[in-house]
Formats: structure tokens, C-alpha cells, sequence
């Protein structure tokens, strides 16, 4: 099958900073087609969107097509702005914003992020991932963490986003990592089972110490030839531990739920059994698009 | 009085990873002149370090010279290694190594760094402004704060160095606001007293919570337009309120110096006023100097 056979009813649209995904649905709900690209909202100024999308789509459309996009394309630097929503608030928050577009064929929707005033936070694609969630698993209540870059921990009742928390620690990593002394000491890959687990003992016990404990893993590359994959391991265990520590509200007691890549989220659940709290690891690419379909649903009617 | 007026007894260098700081000295102790430049340890090869060094010193030396050298020029990366003295240690450790060099009339002698096995730590250049202070004060025992890229908390007594711990610090503070999404949300400069005091009360109390505290950052700046200066200022309270959380032990009743820059020495001076630990500042270029000059004392009998 080629592109060309494909007529799509509608696209499902997942655009972040970093890359876009798209997938061409069928009315039913079946996955004609599938691309990715690396024109992430980070490297599109406004006028950049449509024409990067059709790069990815245009062979999907024979008529009339509607597309659903979340994430940051309905950031204020994205294609149109689409304003967050404000908890407590449903998933899918109302108010699908429309973005400019010039192919007579399309009309682009996009869905609206949500936040919270105090504490102050942001979320922005995480919310169809939930609601997508939350279509799979009618009734559900607990708390959701959606580990990545800017991890979240979402507290869900009555299939609303009661409150939030994001922890930069997916970001920490990578700076640290690249942009720091430890750059000498850390592998670009590879794990230690053992380091991540000692480095999480440590950031949970003791997460004020996390600026202390970066700098000795500097040492013991020095002191004690402590290999690169043993100090990458350790420094995510200690980053990992800290933040449970210091999520400790959201999950204590909650039934959890893990949305996000499966290295990744293998982590965070093996990390919540280590203080004896069960999570349910759930695959976020799956799970978006099941957030864009409910979107699409309740925009067609 | 131009260069070709010096007639150096000695000259001491403070080179460390980013620049390199040399006095002409006379032999009852004078500064005679004083000079820098960008040639760090981390832009040399190991054959680089005498041709750096004699574009800063060459019209000082009339005779043979003396050069007495502290900091990273020690390292395994320097013009020489210079082996760590281990912990407890005096403050100016036995064995200066000298480099090799091919100046006729040049003698360079390098200042051991000191090492820590448990926890792994280290220390070069620190060992000689703790014996610079230790010259000027006879006979103290207390903790020796250095604010930098890598804190340290150094426990002396005895006139020697007991334990240290190092707290990157410092770095995380470049690196956070130079490489993490708050690049958008920090100054490059400019300050707020109220935002770093809120910061330091919130990194104290609460220091597990960084991660999430600098995502707040970040949402403080979309929802509530909080400025660049503010934000800066918070992100430094955060650090330091962690680091100080975590160095308790070190500052807890106890005799407090804290050698460093005085912007940053007086943040830290400040922040541990607040916790009613009263501490002394002291400039950090005149007790460097005063380091070197009591290693070439002991060099020179």
C-alpha cells in the first residue's frame, strides 16, 4: 500500500517541541497510516506549521479532512495559541482552538492545555494522553505520572485533573549530563542496575544532598575509576529519588498509573515498588492517540 | 613603572580551569605587579602550559625565579599531576610537584590538591586559600565555606582539614539557566533581594522539591509574566537553601569563614544569617596569595 491509496477521515496530530507524529484514521477508528517528522514546534516559527504538516499529510488527503493536534503547537510560540483550561478541569478541556490554514481542504483543531495557578503549573499534550487514558479506563481514579523531560504527576477524580506537580527532572538529567564537570564522567549510554538503585536509595532518603552527591560522582570517576554507565545510572536514580521524595503526596496510597516511554516508565514503576507502591505501566504513544480520537469524537458529534 | 622595572624574588600563580592569575612577588613579601589571562587548564595541552605562562611572566624574570602554582595546573589534565594528600591533611600538603620546563632560569612548583575517600571527594586550589586564611589566623578551628562553580564545606581543625564536601552548586546554577527551558524565564543578570530570599526559605525547608520549584519557575513566567531579574534571583535561593539544608552539619554551631567572590560570598554570608549562623567573609585573591606565599616560605626554609 502506498501513500496515495490512503483517505484519511480525519489525522490525529501529536506536535511537541522536539518532533510531530501523525497518524491517518479511518471513521472507525482504525490507523490508516502512520509518519513522524523532526519539525517539532522548537524549530517552526508561525507561518512554518501548515507547510510541515502537509509535508507528513498531504498524500492522506482526497477531501474534506479535519485534524486533531495537541501538545505545543497551541503554545503561545506554536501554530495558534490555545488557552490553557484551569483546574479542576475536565481532560479534555473545552474550547478546541482553530489554527489558520491555507489548503482549502483542511481545518486544523487544536486541543487546549491545562493549568494551575498555585502551585503554579503548566501542561500541554499530557492532557489527551490522560483523557485518553481515562477513555480506556471509564471511572478510573488515582494519580497518573507521565514521566519525560518535564515529568508529571496528575491527581485524577471524577474524570477531572483535580491538581498537578511537574518536576523538571528529565531535563536535569540531560543538562547535567552534557552540560556539566560530570560530562567527563557519564556515559552518552549504557545502565547499571545497581547504580540507578543506590542512587535512588540516596535521592529518596536524602534528596537535599543532590548537589553534593553530583559532585562525588565527579570524584569517584577520579578517585575510584567509577565507570561511565555505573555514573549515568546513579545520577537517574538520584534525580528519580528525589523527585518521589518529593512527590510522596501524590502517590502514597493512590492507585498509580505510568504513561510514557517504556525505558523510561520500567524506571519509575521498579523505583514506586521500591517503597511498595504498585503503578500500571501504560504505553504513551498508544495512549495519545486514543486521547486524539475521544477529541475528535466529541468535536464530530 | 612598566614590566621591564620588575625584578621578581618569586611569582605565584593561581591557575585554574578558566583563567590564570600571576604576581611578581619580592622577597619580603611585596606585590611587585599582578596579571591574568584566559588560559586555563581546560584550554592547554599538557606542552602549553610554559608558553602561557611565560606570556603572562616573562618580563618579570630577571634571574632564576621561583614560580610557586596552585589549582587545576595540578591535575591529571595539567601541566603536572600533583598527587592529593588525603584527608585529615594539613592545609598545605607535603611533596610540590615540579613541572617540567625548558626556560633556563624558570622553577615551577605545583601545590598538591587533597582527596577524601568516604564520601569521595576532592579539593585543588581550595588547600592553598585555606592555608592563606590559616596563615593570617593563627590557631583557628571552625568551617571554611568557598562559594564557587563547586562549593566547598570544609572542617578544620588543628590547623588541619578534617572533612570536606563539595556541592556543584554553582554549576547547576549556570547550567540551569544557560541550558534548561528557564533560559527563557532567567536574566542574565540583575537581581531581587525578596525572590532570593523566598527562594532560600523555600530550598531549606523544602529542598527534595527543586525539581518541581524550577518547573514553577517556568510557569511563574507564562501565567504571572514573573521577570527575568526575579526569577534568577529565586533559582540561586533555591540552590543555595538546598545546599545549606544539606551542610547543616557542617555550619551547625560552629565557628563559620567564607572565602570567595563578594557577590557571591555575601549571598552566602546572608543566607546563613538567616539560620543565626553568624559568619566572617573574606576575600578570596588576597588569601590565595597569602597561601602561595606561605608554600614558598616553607619551600625556601
Amino acid at each position: 500500500m502506498t501513500d496515495t491509496d490512503i483517505n484519511a477521515d480525519w489525522i490525529a496530530v501529536d506536535w511537541g517541541t522536539s518532533n510531530m507524529r501523525a497518524w491517518a484514521m479511518s471513521a472507525s477508528g482504525t490507523v490508516l497510516a502512520e509518519a513522524t517528522s523532526d519539525q517539532g514546534m522548537g524549530k517552526l516559527t508561525r507561518d512554518g506549521f501548515e507547510p510541515a504538516l502537509l509535508d507528513v499529510i498531504a498524500d492522506w488527503i482526497q477531501g474534506p479532512t479535519t485534524v486533531i493536534a495537541c501538545g505545543m503547537v497551541g503554545s503561545r510560540q506554536g501554530w495558534v495559541e490555545a488557552p490553557y483550561a484551569t483546574v479542576p478541569s475536565g481532560t479534555l478541556p473545552e474550547g478546541l482552538v482553530q489554527a489558520p490554514t491555507t489548503h482549502p481542504a483542511l481545518t486544523v483543531h487544536v486541543i487546549p492545555g491545562i493549568k494551575q495557578t498555585n502551585p503554579p503549573d503548566v501542561m500541554r499534550g499530557e492532557e489527551t494522553q490522560i483523557s485518553g487514558f481515562l477513555a480506556r479506563n471509564p471511572g478510573w481514579d488515582g494519580v497518573i505520572c507521565l514521566p519525560g523531560t518535564h515529568t508529571k504527576w496528575v491527581h485524577i477524580s471524577a474524570d477531572e485533573v483535580v491538581s498537578f506537580q511537574t518536576f523538571m527532572t528529565g531535563e536535569l538529567f540531560d543538562t547535567i549530563a552534557k552540560h556539566t564537570v560530570l560530562r567527563h564522567s557519564i556515559a552518552a549510554d549504557g545502565w547499571d542496575d545497581a547504580a540507578f538503585a543506590e542512587g535512588l536509595d540516596l535521592g529518596i532518603a536524602r534528596p537535599e544532598r543532590l548537589a553534593a552527591r553530583l559532585f562525588a560522582l565527579r570524584a569517584q570517576g577520579l578517585l575510584n575509576d567509577m565507570v561511565g554507565n555505573a555514573a549515568r545510572a546513579q545520577l537517574s536514580g538520584l534525580l528519580i529519588g528525589a523527585e518521589l521524595a518529593a512527590a510522596k503526596p501524590y502517590w502514597l496510597g493512590q492507585q498509580i498509573a505510568v504513561i510514557g516511554n517504556s525505558t523510561l516508565s520500567k524506571l519509575y514503576v521498579d523505583a514506586l515498588a521500591t517503597q511498595a507502591a504498585p503503578a500500571t505501566q501504560v504505553n504513551a504513544a498508544t495512549i495519545t492517540l486514543a486521547g486524539l480520537t475521544a477529541a475528535c469524537r466529541r468535536l464530530k458529534g
